[in-house]
């Protein structure tokens, strides 16, 4: 009884309830797993631990765990099940891999298709510039900075595409933890930005599931009238 | 050669460059304006004061003062020219109306359907709760509050609708400038919320108007596959 | 002579001095709280860790440890040695439970009654609706809330009763440590919110005590007028 | 249509939607004074300038101005009809008064019994401690400080009552606008504390009118068992 | 007596003391300029409004008033009395203008050639872009930036030349007075990048100044040997 | 060669060199200190963990720990050698006592008298009142307190002696670090009162110590005259 | 009754009550004026515009205005009837001078004596360095100093003398309205400074004060022995 | 492919991709130094431990490691290959070094010429004074200092030559991780000091280096002309 899992948020959401490993004892995050598991419906669970994933494979032996992401997934959709639209998860340096995976990993496990696209940051711009068709081919793009966050900026102002903006800890001293990159991002000259918390990969991999499926959607509607 | 004014942004981005009036004076906001008009593109210019407004009637007769937006605009789409897709935008109280009037107005000015859900803050919960129909109706939905901020988690946890969330500095004290709504939407425990800077109606808009774009442009890929 | 044990403050507030384990030596507490058990009264021992409840147990063999609680108590009143007044402890998710059950149990040390609602979180507002019927017959509701702290204000919208906030310093990146929650529930928009220290779950369960006391004595004055 | 009066909120919470005055004009404020006096409850209008009073005089004769306090007000309870329980308030400085004045007009016009113990900050403590009997009879202790905010402190260790404590932005430099007596209130090392925003004595005296009228129900509640 | 102006600096500086307008009453600012003016070297000062411009015209007539940088001048050397090494000072936006002006008009006194380069920033990068020669040319680039401040970061990337980052206070909300941008450019993932105050136009240029003097200075040594 | 031991200074600030051995390898405080007691002077070192003290007592075996202080001194003044004035070291709570504890050895270690009175915080305040005319019979105070360290301000409200006030980290949540003591004592509305860094216990005692001596120096400077 | 003359502590801090003007109308200043007047002691009253001090003039002829200091006295003791030992105020810059006269004009009318040592700041040490013998005399030293504040930190590091470190406000930009100065005077590496709250000039004269008057008890107590 | 190496900036900016450890495994480290040392131009790789040295090592022999530094540096440019111009690194506490070495090992790797001037921080000036030769040798200085960072503004007011500020976090309690040096360089009063990141002793060398050879290049066209 220590936790409600919440069936009907996966009805009115698209996806069910997710599991947030922060803080929770692997067997409990294990028996959360396994119930959701029981529903038939792709399973998530992020900022797991090797030992989080070995409770959980003792019970649901088919989970599989994406190290560098920390995210337990079960039944991620095959490609070609996967809607429309395609998000483009992009990095500005090495040390922002592990939040870029755990976006990558849970936007693939919401059933979305993913374009990785790392180490582009703006200090060095023509690693970026020569993405720049890649880039809009997307229907979100994830821009993930840490230091002074500027690719966002940079990005949101080389295309007309949603951009999801997530700062991450990655640096030292004035950063003060993420601050730095989620001060420029907020305050981002550039059009079409939204921010989430600071390293909340997953975060942005959710809002930016819920902008594809919302354009599938009104897709659908427009067809319709 | 005080403004380098940007048309190429007018068409890679959807819609032409944005005066911001704060820091200019009315006199440069009008040269700016002029030059915008001549373009035959719609014009918008936020944060205007009356005596901006004047000087830029001075020169562009039709333009139109939005005086609660502080928004001067000129050839606002019809509503039949506007694309699918309507922004719902959500206030919590009646103090946040400028900041909700300037993302409205910066909308339709961007070509976007608005529906306006003014004064449902969660300190009385049944004012929300009988809008819900209202709110699911929309693509996207922009969620305005001060003080804690609260709104932006309960309507994103309502719906399966991306969240655009604009803190407000309305409040006193320990709202420490907006800081406080800043940092409980960014925390946002429900999904789907990407937020924007403090009092920043205009830039919500954008996203929003970026995202229902990006929608109708995928639904339009989504038929010729 | 390293801790004056203030026997004072048992009289004139209800209940004895209470000790803080946090940065105190197992046998530190240990002492303190035989020397507070020889009183007869009630003791109460919080942020206690395995090896703290070792020491105090070799010498007050019938204190009992209450681990997720991190609280070591000894003579508890029985549930017929409670005043009336019940105190609600609600909590947003299952990462609130140790601050919630600190406060739980300090309560019951108290002597007033507690009823434990776990797990109601804004951003599935369902699970809190249909709990509204337990909320409205505590005399206190002590609302346990991380990340954005949107639940104090949801509750204290819904009931007429006093409430107890407690932001948790639960989240991560720009929640800085309950900073996020705490200036939620200090600039909440719905009346008879009190707010107390970041994870104080403690402090919360004392002044809901001295209310439900508060009210209990007046009920006398009022009877004897 | 620009603000939706909550009567359903003056039912289940004791008293009617309040007036926050701050950032409307004296029109608008007028106007809603008018529409909640047709409701024949008491009315009250927090932060309202001499011109927002003008303009409510003007269509509602029988409001009165509380200048100091910055509140308007009709119909407020005689003291005959008054629920037992006093408030106390309690002041450290001279420049602490208009805050004062706002908690104790909010409370009078929520129907309580009200004390004024103005001016006894610790600096001198023997001006307190002459008051200890004075304090002592009230139902709650609504403490009001800036600076160090120190007198919150010294109140609850006095005493067995819940205390209120309102932080204010008196002062200068370090104080940062209040911040000092906010994280002083917050910190509190006694029992019995709950904080409101900064300058918010309209908040704390609807937090200690929701503890007077709790307690008031229990004591009912206790009599019919 | 309230001022003891600095006639040492002027030696081992390379320019004399500099006069600081803020919180000084004009008579006082025309004192001062006056006692310089006297030396027989050029004369600087910055933060003055146009009346102490008045008060220091009718004791200097020849003094200079530069109205947008808010700097008074005497004797700025010539174009031709200019040492070698130039300035390019860039700005991202129009509102950085005064900051910019400030800082150009201070290396002219200073006895630098500058290049202006003004309204290129990141968000519509062509701008930039069509500049890289320009920069190229600069022995010291100044760049100033409001708002998330990545100006610095994309400058710095495309050259390999000190750059002098001024954060500026233009933005509002989460800019935090500058802090947004001051942040971004001490967090810098280009190499080369020294940063100054807030608004700080006149500091970058005694830096780039220092810089350029240094170089030169230097560029005479090495012949020497 | 890597310090510079600052032998003049023990000349002119009335004692030497001070090592400060947080961030220093055992063997480095060894090597310093080693040096320094060959000057003949009293030695102390501050911020010294027992690793520390094994390899100084390895070179000095005269040196002694002082463990709770985490201070190693040698040649500390035996009791009749050290100079008029006493400095009073006052603690809230049991917690702040190493900070205590480092300031009482280092003012006995610079030649002052001590005078221990811990554990009389404001949350139970006959436990203070009880002490005044220890208080009374100091020369100088050190007030040491963590959570809202009301503490400087009580005390220096009771005396006319100056009062050194030490925040310390001592707290959770909103003390941030220390932050509230630290702003608490800045603001404090009792006048005498100086402040030094968080946890600066060695800091209080030099400051305390320079008083003394300036007291007595300035007591034969009146005796000569 | 608007506020409680504090008599006794005249008595035992050994000058009366100082009456704080912020924040009180002129009319309020000028009667708790009058009847601190008629104790025959001096008065003082800080913050006071020259508003305030007609209001004063008015009811007390003999009262002083120092303008420059926002300062009023009456009755400040001659220069033959003040203790043993000099105050020094130093400060860094002119823009410094209102601080450093209300501590000036306090500490004269508290009875002690004052040099002046104004405008030697440390981007010009030799200002400084040609003070030494100056800053030897005096018994306190107050540093007051914007911008960096380091000014405290070379001035201790100089003499053996107590420095009571005053942060001011000066300054734009990332001073932070004095954080900058009261960080750096907070971490000084100098040993023998105690803080005060930025910009009281006052509180810094209070403590001198306190310093001054307990080394002369201390001196009598000394030769009674 | 977990990196790009950047070597397209080896060319523009005059050195190659620097090697940025914190946060990469020993492995990954190693890899891409393997990958840089295949150029034949320097490597340096900052922020390493001896683990990741180890790691290096196995795959590149020639590899050093500087420990204090925690840099791993390969063709360290000889003596007699550098372009003019000397970098002085200056520290003001043994506790520095780390940075300052940093600061040094990358600078020598760049090309320059370094001094070393340790430990004359200002509490003790004849420290620094003793140094004013050295230090007007240098081409540029770059001065580290933690807690007040005053060290900056007086080196920078003795010599007329670029002062490169790093502050460090070296401190406790309210250094606030480096954030009172911080802002301490940023409001210098002295000219000619721009600032890098807390602890950033590489981004220090860099910017010096490119104040050296942008002055070397400088003289070499000033003669060419
Ligand atoms: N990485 C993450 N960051 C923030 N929120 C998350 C993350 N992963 C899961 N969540 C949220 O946490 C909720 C579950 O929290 P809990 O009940 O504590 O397991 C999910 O419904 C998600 O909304
Ligand atoms: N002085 C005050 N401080 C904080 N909140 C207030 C104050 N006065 C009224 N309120 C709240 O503001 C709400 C009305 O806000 P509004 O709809 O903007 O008028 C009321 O229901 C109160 O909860
Ligand atoms: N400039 C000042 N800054 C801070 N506190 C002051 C100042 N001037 C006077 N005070 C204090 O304010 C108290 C009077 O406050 P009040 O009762 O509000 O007038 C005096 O006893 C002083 O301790
Ligand atoms: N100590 C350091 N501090 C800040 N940035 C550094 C440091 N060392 C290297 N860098 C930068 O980090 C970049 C490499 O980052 P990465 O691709 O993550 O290895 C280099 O090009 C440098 O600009
Ligand atoms: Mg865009
Ligand atoms: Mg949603
Ligand atoms: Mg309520
Ligand atoms: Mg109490
Ligand atoms: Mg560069
Ligand atoms: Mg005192
Ligand atoms: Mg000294
Ligand atoms: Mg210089």
């Amino acid at each position: 009884g220590f936790a409600k899992v919440d069936h009907y948020r996966a009805i009115h959401q698209g996806f069910p309830e997710v599991i947030f490993g922060l803080g929770k004892r692997p067997e409990q995050t294990a028996v959360i797993f396994e119930r959701l598991a029981r529903t038939g419906l792709p399973v998530l669970a992020t900022r797991c631990t090797a030992e989080a994933f070995a409770a959980v494979q003792a019970k649901v032996p088919e989970a599989v765990f994406h190290e560098l992401a920390q995210v337990i997934t079960l039944r991620v959709p095959e490609e070609n099940e996967r809607p429309i639209g395609t998000i483009a998860v992009v990095t500005a340096g090495t040390a922002d891999l592990p939040v870029a995976e755990e976006a990558a990993v849970s936007a693939l496990a919401m059933g979305c298709r993913v374009k990785r696209i790392f180490d582009v940051g703006v200090a060095g711009l023509h690693r970026l510039l020569s993405k720049r068709n890649e880039l809009k081919e997307a229907q979100v793009i994830v821009v993930i900075a840490g230091m002074e966050g500027a690719l966002a900026s940079v990005v949101a102002g080389m295309v007309d595409i949603p951009v999801v903006a997530v700062p991450t800890s990655i640096g030292y001293g004035a950063n003060f933890g993420g601050l730095s990159a989620l001060l420029g991002m907020l305050n981002s000259c550039a059009l079409g930005v939204g921010v989430v918390n600071i390293d909340n990969g997953f975060g942005a991999a959710a809002l930016a599931a819920t902008i594809v499926r919302s354009g599938s959607r009104e897709a659908g509607r427009f067809h319709d009238v």
